[in-house]
C-alpha cells in the first residue's frame, strides 16, 4: 500500500513544453536553406544550444554543473542528499551532424528535463537525485572519436587526451571549449550514477515497418571500423589487357560485394556497410591504381562480430594474391556490443505494457552515450519510432504524440526505479 | 634497276637529334618536383611546345602552316608539288595530360620531322610532298573531346563547334587558341593527305610482355564512354537491415563486378574499365545515397562492342530493379571500331621484316589523331615497346635504341610508299 499523494501531487508528464523545446533548441544553428539545422561540437551554435539548454535547468532550479570534458549536468537533489548520493542519470547529446534533425540526442536530453519538470511542477523531490547529462560530442564529426563526452565520463579516455584532440578544422578539443566557455570544474565520472536511461529515437526503420510504438533496447551492436587501402597499378584502360591488370578499383567492388554476401549469410545478426569508397587517379580511360573505402561491421554478438572480422581479413588476403595488389588496413574504432541492465530492462517493458503501448525488445544498431555509461553503471534505452528509419537528415521525423509517449514512459521507469510509482 | 643515289645522298634516320629533340621537348613544361612534364593544351607552356616544334621546322625549312583549330604542319614540298600535291602525312600530338612522360605524342611529330631531315640532310626531295602535323589538343584534358584537332581535320566536328568549347577552366578554346598565337587560317581539311601514317609508343604491355620488337597497327578499338549515376537511399549503417537497404555503393560495385566478368566472357577482345568512382554522402557509418562511375568499354569489333553495351544495359536494369534504386546513364563518347588501310599495314609489317625485327599485328587499345585521319585517307600505325604499359605518366620509357629503330621503320615506310626505297 502506497501512501498515495493527493490528486494535485500526482507527477505529470508536460508534453506541451518537451515538445516546444525541442523545437526551439532545433532553431538554433539552423540551415534555412534545407531544413536542417547544424550544431557541431563546440562551435559556435553549439555553445548557444547548450546555453539554452542551461537556462532551461536553471529554469527547473536544478544544479548546473559542467565537468573538464564539457559535459553539462542538471541535479535535482533528493532531500537526503548531502551531495553524495549516486544520482539517477538521464541524458544523451546536443551536439548534431551537417544538416541534422532536431530530435537525435535532444529528445533524450529534453526528455530528462521533463522529467525533472514533472516533479518541480508536482512539488515533489525524488528520493533519490536525478541528474539530467548533455554530453559532449556525441557525433565525432570535428573531433574524433565520437561519443567523446561519455567515453571519458566513463573512463575510456583521459580528460587529458580528449582535450589535446585536435580536430578536422585544425583547432584543439580544449582551446574550443575553453573559448564557448564550456571548459568546467568537475573532474569526469566523478558522480557515479546509480542508473543509467537513454531516451531516443530509433534513428532505423524497424519499429516503424514492424507497427510498433516503443523498442525496450536490450543490447547495442558492437561495432568495428577499418579503413582499407588497396594499391594496384594504374595502366591505360584500352591497352591493358584483363588479365595483365592490378586493377584497385576492382578489388574494392570485390570487397563491398563481398561484404554483401557476408552480411547476408550471417542471417542477418551482422550488418556491413561500405560508406566512403574513392579511387585513385579517378580517370575514365585510367585503371585506378588505389582504391581507399571503410567498412563498417556491426553484430550484436562479440563472438560474431570477431568471425566477421576475420572472414573479412580472410578475403582481403586471398583477393590481394589472386589480383596481384596489396591491401592495408587500419582500425579505425572497435566497441564491443553492450548488453544492457536486464533488472533496467525489464522494469521499461513493463512500464510500456502497463501503458498499453505496443513494443518490442531490441538491438540499438547505432552507438548512444548509453554505451559508455554502462561501462559505469546500470544503462539501458528507450527508443520511439524514427519515420522511414531516417536520421542525420532534415527529414528526420517522429509523431509529436510519439515523442510524448516515449517520455511518458522515461517518467514511469523513474518513478519505479525511485519507489515514487504512482497508483 | 633504279637510279642509284651515290652513297652520299643516301637517306639516314639521325637517331641523335631524334633522341635529343624529345628531351628537350620533354623539358618544356617539366614538373620539377615529380619528374614528369604537363603541357595541357593551349597553356602557356604548351606554346612554348609549339614554339620549339615550329622552329625545328623552320631550321629544317618546312614550310610552317597552321589551321583554325590549330593544327601546325611543317611541309616538305616534292619538286612537282604546285601547292596541290596530296602529301604524305606523319604526325601525332605534342599536348600532355598532366603529369606526363616525354613520348606520348611528341614521338610521332619528332619522327616525322627526323623523315624530313633525312630527306634534307641527303639533299633529296621526297617524290611526293611530305607533311608532318602537330594536331591541337589529343589529350581532351582541359577541352572535350579529345583527338580534337585531328576530329576537326577529318570533318568530324565543326571548326567553330570546337572554337566554342568551354574548358574545365572555364576558358573559352578559340580564345586560348588566339591568346597562344596559334590560330591560324588554314581552313582544317583543306589539304587532304593522300596516306597517314602515326609512330606512336604502345602505351600497353602487349610488345614488352611478349618480347616483340614492333607493333604493326591493323586496327583500333571502338570506344564507348558512359556515366553511370545511381540514386539508392541514405540510411543509417547500424540500423538499417541488409534487406531494406538501397545501397547505391553496393550496387556500383556490383557493375564493376559485373564489367569484369564481361571482359572475361568476351575471351579477351571486350576492355571493361571503371575509372572514376565516388559515392556520397561519402561517410563512415552512411550507406551511399548515391554513386557515379564511368565506364569504359573497347573492342576492335563493332558488333561485338554493341553487345557488350547491350548485355550492360540489361544488367542496369536488372540490377535497379532488384535493389530499388533509379540508374541512369549518359552517353559521353562513342566511337567505332577503326580498320587501317591494309596495303600501309602490309608495307610496315614488310619494313619491320626487312631490318629483321621481330614485330606482331596487333590492335590499337588507345584512341589516336590516327582513327580520326583515317576517316579521310589511308591511316595506319607503328608501336614500339612501352616498358611496363606505362603511359600517362612519368615513368613512360621505351629504350632509345627501340625510339630508333621505330623511327628507321617510318622513314623506311616513306620511301618505300614513295618509291624511293634504297637498296
Amino acid at each position: 500500500m502506497s501512501n498515495s499523494a493527493p490528486e494535485a501531487r500526482r507527477l505529470h508528464l508536460d508534453g506541451a513544453t518537451l515538445l516546444r523545446q525541442l523545437k526551439e533548441l532545433g532553431e538554433i544553428g539552423a540551415d534555412s536553406e534545407v531544413g536542417g539545422r547544424t550544431r557541431i561540437a563546440l562551435t559556435d551554435d553549439e555553445k548557444a544550444g547548450r546555453d539554452l539548454v542551461a537556462s532551461w535547468m536553471r529554469e527547473l532550479e536544478l544544479e548546473v554543473v559542467v565537468d573538464r570534458i564539457g559535459n553539462l549536468f542538471g541535479i535535482l537533489r533528493s532531500e537526503a542528499d548531502d551531495g553524495t548520493e549516486a544520482p539517477l542519470m538521464m541524458g544523451s547529446h546536443i551536439d548534431s551532424v551537417t544538416n541534422a534533425g532536431a530530435l537525435d540526442g535532444c529528445y533524450g536530453v529534453l526528455a530528462g528535463l521533463a522529467v525533472a519538470r514533472a516533479y518541480r511542477e508536482a512539488g515533489i523531490a525524488p528520493s533519490r537525485s536525478i541528474m539530467v547529462g548533455a554530453f559532449t560530442n556525441e557525433e565525432g564529426i570535428r573531433y574524433q572519436p565520437d561519443m567523446m563526452g561519455s567515453l571519458v565520463y566513463a573512463g575510456g579516455l583521459s580528460v587529458d587526451e580528449a582535450l589535446n584532440t585536435i580536430g578536422t578544422d585544425g583547432t584543439r578539443l580544449g582551446d574550443e571549449l575553453a573559448r564557448i566557455g564550456y571548459a568546467g570544474d568537475l573532474e569526469p565520472g566523478a558522480i557515479v550514477p546509480h542508473e543509467y536511461l537513454e531516451l531516443h529515437i530509433e534513428q532505423g526503420p524497424i519499429l516503424e515497418a514492424e507497427g510498433i510504438q516503443l523498442g525496450v533496447v536490450k543490447n547495442l551492436q558492437g561495432i568495428s571500423w577499418q579503413q582499407v587501402t588497396i594499391q594496384g597499378n594504374a595502366n591505360h584502360a584500352g591497352t591493358t589487357p584483363t588479365h595483365l591488370r592490378h586493377d584497385a578499383g576492382f578489388v574494392a567492388a570485390s570487397i563491398v560485394t563481398f561484404l554483401r554476401e557476408l552480411a547476408r549469410d550471417s542471417g542477418g545478426t551482422t550488418l556491413a556497410t561500405v560508406g566512403c569508397l574513392s579511387v585513385q587517379p579517378n580517370v575514365i580511360n585510367v585503371i585506378p591504381r588505389r582504391a581507399t573505402l571503410t567498412v563498417d561491421l556491426r553484430d550484436p554478438d562479440e563472438e560474431r562480430l570477431t568471425l566477421a572480422e576475420q572472414r573479412f581479413a580472410e578475403f582481403l588476403e586471398k583477393v590481394a594474391q589472386r589480383e596481384g595488389v596489396n591491401i592495408s588496413t587500419e582500425r579505425l574504432a572497435r566497441f564491443e556490443p553492450v548488453v544492457f541492465d536486464s533488472c533496467l530492462v525489464d522494469c521499461i517493458e513493463a512500464s510500456a505494457n502497463g501503458y498499453g503501448f505496443t513494443n518490442r525488445r531490441m538491438t540499438s544498431g547505432a552507438g548512444h552515450d548509453a554505451q559508455m555509461i554502462a561501462r559505469i553503471a546500470p544503462s539501458a534505452m528507450i527508443f520511439v519510432p524514427s519515420k522511414g528509419g531516417i536520421s542525420h537528415n532534415p527529414r528526420e521525423h517522429t509523431d509529436d504524440v510519439q515523442l510524448v509517449m516515449g517520455a511518458e514512459v522515461l517518467l514511469n521507469v523513474v518513478l519505479n526505479r525511485l519507489g515514487q510509482a504512482q497508483a
